[in-house]
């Protein structure tokens, strides 16, 4: 993601608190207040833009969804794309750092969390940096419900072999998987901005579905 | 693997019983016996036409290797090709059904098995025949020594999609995933015939290693 500086991205964010959550801290356990009602919550982590968060909250009502994004200057763009969604009372947004999440969200808060087009950190010693690697994996298992799922797209090769691994390794059943989203394009898919670029170049989409199991008591 | 009518096949097979075994339920649980040692034993289900068992066996002679494949028009062209490579006392061809392994081998007998290029069986109602569905997994898990592994090969992605998904709902570990083998291509590799010609068109090979986990005692 390109980062402008945009010098009036603070301000015109604080001017709207009913998107862009300014006290996340106070919810922590207790979201259902903040949307007035018990719906489950998705939320994607690195939202870029919002094209997909906000598509998904136009079409899936009876789920609330929130934008996770830590740069002012790119959720500025994802604000734009909810005020011009028109009025989405399912839809929030979040600049927080995803690393974060365990301040903001406690097991049972969260029923999905969607990767989409995350930064891929090519270099090995950068790994932990990646959305998929272990530590967020265990980090977004202590904010999700049992059996909590992880939607994953990318056109990253190397991202998706990566997590694909990574997800394995930390006992995660891998539902769904599919190397070439747009050969058999899903009649749900919502495409992220990114995704609406390399496809358009023929470029094959990665996307995935694996799940948190319930483990034994010993 | 188109089927070519070779009605002199099942003499030349009889004759070579040195190299494709006559006799192999005499050797379950005792395969040492055969080879005349007690190295680790790789066996490839679906040799085809032996280029890729064959090449391993060269290449790693502390390894004893079998190649099984069904068909007597297809298994000769394998024994044709152990016959070019001169001497090979560590490489063996099995003519049975992939589906039979547990009439010739038993538990630990075997410490990997490879799947290259195996039919797809692209119709849904036919998957049970997938060399990679749940019930296969089983049998090779049945003859494998603990922790044994899976070593898997293909060009075709509804193959490699099903084979990820069916493994990960198995339990199994994926230790290893390459989407674009060939893109940075393993030293060690050594190519089928398949993997010659659809790599030569430009297509993506896909790989996996994956591994049978010790299940803990209840």
């Amino acid at each position: 993601m390109r980062l402008r500086n945009k010098p009036w991205a603070e301000d015109f964010i604080a001017a709207h608190p009913h998107i862009v959550i300014p006290n996340p801290e106070d919810y922590k356990g207790k979201w259902g207040e903040l949307f007035q009602n018990d719906k489950p919550l998705h939320i994607e982590v690195g939202t870029g833009k919002g094209q997909f968060v906000t598509g998904m909250a136009k079409a899936n009502p009876d789920i609330n969804y929130m934008g996770i994004e830590l740069y002012d200057s790119v959720i500025v763009s994802a604000l734009e794309n909810a005020l011009e969604a028109g009025t989405l009372p399912n839809l929030k947004l979040l600049k927080v750092n995803g690393a974060h999440l365990a301040k903001f969200f406690e097991k049972n808060d969260v029923s999905r969390v969607y990767l989409n087009f995350s930064d891929p950190w090519p270099k090995t010693r950068h790994e932990k940096r990646r959305l998929s690697h272990g530590n967020f994996l265990k980090l977004y298992e202590s904010i999700l419900v049992d059996n909590g799922e992880v939607h994953f797209k990318t056109d990253n090769r190397g991202l998706f072999e990566f997590s694909l691994m990574s997800m394995s390794a930390y006992g995660m059943l891998l539902k769904y998987v599919s190397l070439d989203l747009h050969a058999n394009m899903p009649e749900d898919n919502i495409m992220t901005e990114y995704e609406e670029k390399f496809s358009a170049k023929g470029q094959p989409i990665y996307r995935l579905e694996s799940q948190f199991l319930t483990k034994k008591a010993d």
